[in-house]
């Protein structure tokens, strides 16, 4: 792994291969059906990484902050979904978006935002598009499929001059499914609740144009998509080992890793001391709750094979501490000071978040440094 | 609030009230002994903060990244120590700042290393000058202070040309105390261990000029510094939760908070939800271990102050789950949409990490924007 040697760790690795494989599943599953594939890029925020998804072109993005739909707008991507229930401290910057020409769409939940941005829209002259959110599964946000709330939100937008295009929902309890036949009611109920509304707004004369679903579990093992229109979703691209764990991928799958070196050793204790503490992996212990916990993530050679059962087991800011899973590792298997590692994530989308950007590899070799956004 | 109405949300703050006070309380505490603060501006990676830790000098600091060392040298900082155990793959960063007039100290605990970097002082031409890390509590990294290496490093450094300036040791497991008589033993503990050391090297005839010990805990309550020459500690400039947990702190006392808007409810389970969700706050779960479990963070009104027992009980990358620490919320107390609301870290380092700079306010007015920098 030549290509590895110039490299100051700890550093963010992107396997190309696997990034394009990954597309390749997501795009051959959802070719069955009648939908368009909105890809989340919070997890990427990589022009470079995106424009992979689409093959180079610009289609339709989901994104988490006003920060993301900005790049990405300005690196020609039009038709863009923010995902996260809009904040009025946020109008004005979607505002902007719009004007200069972006197609975004806003998401909210409750009669409160609906009322504050339709004031907004009145005094500044704005127009907007908006996505009313589903809660499918009591995971976090949105309005249940039976609440009276999505007509009177409608009227209340409708009267004022907002656009209501669609409906969106998230299926999150699908991470915490035990099988892939949880996984298989997680994708049914995600889709009967968007249905279920908007089958409701339709009785009451409000017709959706969008029904946007997704989350990486209820996309890859879906097998009914009637009335749907998009699917979201976006670790799919580079998976990590919380979707390991779950069946969803195998943890060869994995596309991105950090890059560490063994920087000392507490022999008596097993311990290999690196340079990757939890600045470099993020905090995130998204393994702990599932069958297999996997530390702060798993220990690979240079070329990404899991070495044997080592895992990181703690994190300082700057330091992490591989060590067995279980038991002491004998002083012989310290691996040499100055070995490089690479570590799988448990979560892609935290631990990509802690780096500047990509270093994109093919095969062993070097592609160059992809950059990332940060902030909001 | 009004200096927070035209901030985007989520948005770090910082009270620089809090700061200077929490500054000299450091300074008034460290004036008894005859040491120097060395501080770590890993917490705070932002000019503006570390220019008020030396009321606007250059004193001597210490980085946990070759990054920091590089920008705070641009800056004016000469005298750097770089924590963490070097990499050989960063020697030659290192050897480019020395080049240029930075008195870089790097730090090394193995024969392996010292060997390496003497190879590369050798073959380069370079000066590198060394810390031995001493290990005073089995936390992480160093040698016992009675090792039998760092005699055997002394010398191998001696004859190959490295200078040997020096001791540093962290007392890491000071963060579990249990209480103040138990920080109080750990920062005996700390200097034992490494005038241990310094006085076995010295019986080899290896004289130590620089003694450095640190943590914030230690630093705050230790009672004799006698032969210790400097005090690193990072934290205690910001000061969070877990310091706040450990008694070392009150909360009113944290300099740093996040800024976030209620952008929804699910009022039958009391849920508040926001838009800072783990990217904003860090995956930090420092207090998890306490004997007070803070969730996310302590959810504190736009002014700063505690809201009875609302915390941060759950996050996602954009969401943020406000309930109460035990029981439901009652639909009456949920917080109205829009409404801001700052959230005290677990970590200070962590949090402010995942922000491009803070957003400093005195007494309610806006001073300005003062960024961080990221990355390695």
């Amino acid at each position: 792994m030549s290509a590895l040697t110039h490299i100051e760790t700890p550093a963010l690795l992107l396997d190309r291969d696997r990034l394009d494989a990954n597309i390749q599943r997501m795009r051959n599953k959802l070719a069955a059906f009648n939908v368009v594939l909105r890809p989340h890029v919070k997890t990427n925020k990589s022009l470079e990484v995106t424009e992979r998804l689409f093959a180079g072109g610009r289609g339709p993005i989901t994104v988490s902050t006003l920060r993301e739909a900005d790049f990405f707008f300005e690196a020609g991507f039009t038709d863009i979904l923010y995902g996260v229930g809009i904040a009025p401290n946020k109008f004005a910057h979607a505002a902007t978006l719009i004007s200069k020409g972006a197609q975004l769409k806003l998401v909210l939940d409750n009669l409160d935002t609906a009322r504050l941005l339709a004031d907004f829209a009145q005094t500044s002259g704005h127009a907007f598009d908006v996505l009313l959110e589903i809660d499918c599964d009591g995971h976090r946000s949105g309005l249940g499929p039976q609440s009276p709330l999505l007509v009177e939100i409608a009227q209340l937008l409708s009267t004022r001059g907002v656009r209501l295009s669609g409906l969106m929902t998230h299926a999150g309890k699908s991470y915490d499914s035990q099988s892939i036949a949880e996984i298989e009611s997680c994708a049914r109920q995600e889709r009967a609740a968007i249905i279920d509304a908007s089958q409701m707004l339709a009785a009451a004369g409000f017709n959706m144009t969008i029904i946007s679903i997704g989350s990486t579990p209820t996309a890859l093992f879906t097998k009914d998509l009637t009335g749907v229109t998009e699917v979201r979703a976006g670790v799919f691209a580079f998976f990590d080992l919380v979707m390991a764990g779950l069946g969803v991928c195998d943890v060869q799958d994995i596309a991105v890793s950090v890059l560490t070196t063994v920087i000392g050793h507490q022999a008596e204790k097993g311990w290999i001391i690196t340079d990757a503490g939890w600045m470099a992996l993020s905090r995130d212990r998204g393994t702990a709750r599932q069958a297999v916990d996997q530390g702060y993530g798993v220990v690979c050679d240079a070329a990404g094979q899991p070495i044997g059962d080592l895992i990181v087991s703690s994190t300082n800011q700057e330091h992490g501490i591989i060590s067995l899973r279980a038991g002491t590792l004998e002083p012989a298997r310290l691996l040499p000071l100055g070995t490089l590692l690479r570590i799988l994530p448990n979560h892609a989308c935290a631990t990509s978040a802690q780096h500047g950007g990509y270093h994109v590899l093919s095969e062993g070799r070097s592609l160059g440094y992809w950059p990332r956004i940060t902030g909001w």
